[in-house]
């Protein structure tokens, strides 16, 4: 998907929500465990729910591994899923891998080639040749740790490298690598007063904003210092949404979850 | 795992190789891909091979993730026949992986007790509540990634943050989370010159080695600045090893590189 078919769906729908398929079998309503697959059966009921609400879906990888090959048969039928029955929708494998050339050149196959997402997290810790054979593969999207939303971004991502701060350092450096211009950025919600300074480092890219709901980030923050002409951000609700409800209703629950907010994202739109 | 049976493995074996299991189908013999399961097939022959000169093996998740879930199965399998036929064997699972806690806590999950993994690689810019979930397992092992071989370490991890090095950063604030006895560290081989400097702030800890031969690295250098009174070290070889030949003798010219490197090992081990 090209960016600027992503930027047409959101003026579409008035929406850039993206739905975090994060699946806990711990959480989910529990008729569903009797079915064969309970994560797709799961996923694919709240993608029928919502698909007209949100923009993006971003299965986190590490929630099907958990569950060994069954859980990866579960993250294939997803995506597949999503592919045939809504391919206007931007899909992420929220998977932060990231590794010495060759081997990222394994983990882009897998997910942009075998699995067939639209765009994949990475962490940037290696540098310039662990993301760039990501950033090779044409109307695909690497989207690079920048700021997360945890505690622990204070332990090296707010560090001052020289005059910056080290996720600063990395904005700035990413935006060297080739075919740049495939890079997103993972930009965490509780810290919304950062958005200003990172949007005079990438004013026109694409942010991921994981944290609000659930983590405590502040939506209206978040637009108000981080949208752009193009909007520019994707804001990602896993569990406020998905677990809305554990019962029989809980399609509908997260329904009326993901309308609230695709509602409050149409208000902020109108009011850029 | 403890890492005190690690260490008496070494010495037994008078050797501290370890073997990366990075299968690319496009480099092993032709023979082996009418095989049912050629990926399990190499390793297995590998293993059979060389197993008596190693003390790890380390497969990198991403050369089993690009072949999807048939992928996936390979990497079961080989854990499996490590777990049964050699429990003496310290198995690393070179995944790289890292996110908020509870998703850190489901990749924990995956690598030690699903697939059963001794230990798994982690990326440290996510900061402590990114890797404590992992330090949780007892008698498992956390490798979290300080100064790689490869370029791109140059644009962020020898980087000063403040007084100090980015990747000594890392390596003094690990120090203070919770269990952190049960961190090893991944340092490159192609900077020998810097584990010095290292040992300094980690003299106790394994340091898993990769970058000897291939990437270029000097073994006898970096035994010579890391190895402490433990041997404290794991040095990878991936490709010299596994594709020493590509023809029906590939087992045996596997074992042949491995030993060359046992014996130049016993011969450095005897010079501490």
């Amino acid at each position: 998907m090209t960016t600027q078919q992503l930027v047409s769906e959101i003026h579409k729908k008035k929406s850039f929500l993206c739905i975090g398929l994060d699946v806990d079998l711990n959480k989910i309503p529990k008729h569903l465990l009797e079915e064969d697959d309970p994560i797709f059966s799961f996923n694919k009921a709240i993608i029928d729910a919502t698909h007209h609400l949100a923009v993006a879906y971003k299965p986190n990888t590490a929630f099907y591994e958990a569950y060994g090959i069954k859980g990866w048969k579960s993250l294939q039928k997803t995506i597949e899923y999503l592919n045939k029955n809504h391919p206007e929708i931007f899909t992420i494998a929220d998977a932060k891998r990231g590794d010495i050339g060759n081997t990222s050149s394994m983990y882009a196959h897998a997910f942009f080639n075998d699995l067939g997402f639209d765009s994949v997290t990475v962490a940037p810790y290696m540098g310039k040749d662990s993301i760039e054979p990501f950033l090779a593969f044409e109307d695909k999207h690497t989207i690079l740790l920048a700021l997360t939303s945890n505690e622990g971004a204070f332990d090296f991502q707010t560090k001052k490298i020289g005059e910056d701060e080290t996720y600063k350092t990395v904005l700035k450096t990413s935006k060297s690598w080739k075919n740049s211009e495939n890079l997103m950025y993972v930009v965490g919600a509780t810290k919304a007063e950062y958005f200003s300074e990172i949007r005079k480092i990438v004013p026109d890219s694409f942010l991921l904003v994981p944290g609000v709901g659930a983590q405590g980030g502040s939506l209206a923050e978040v637009c108000r210092y981080g949208m752009n002409k193009n909007i520019g951000l994707l804001i990602n609700s896993s569990r406020g949404v998905l677990y809305a409800s554990n019962n029989l209703d809980f399609a509908e629950a997260a329904q009326a979850e993901a309308e609230k907010l695709q509602l409050q994202m149409e208000k902020l739109m109108h009011a850029v």
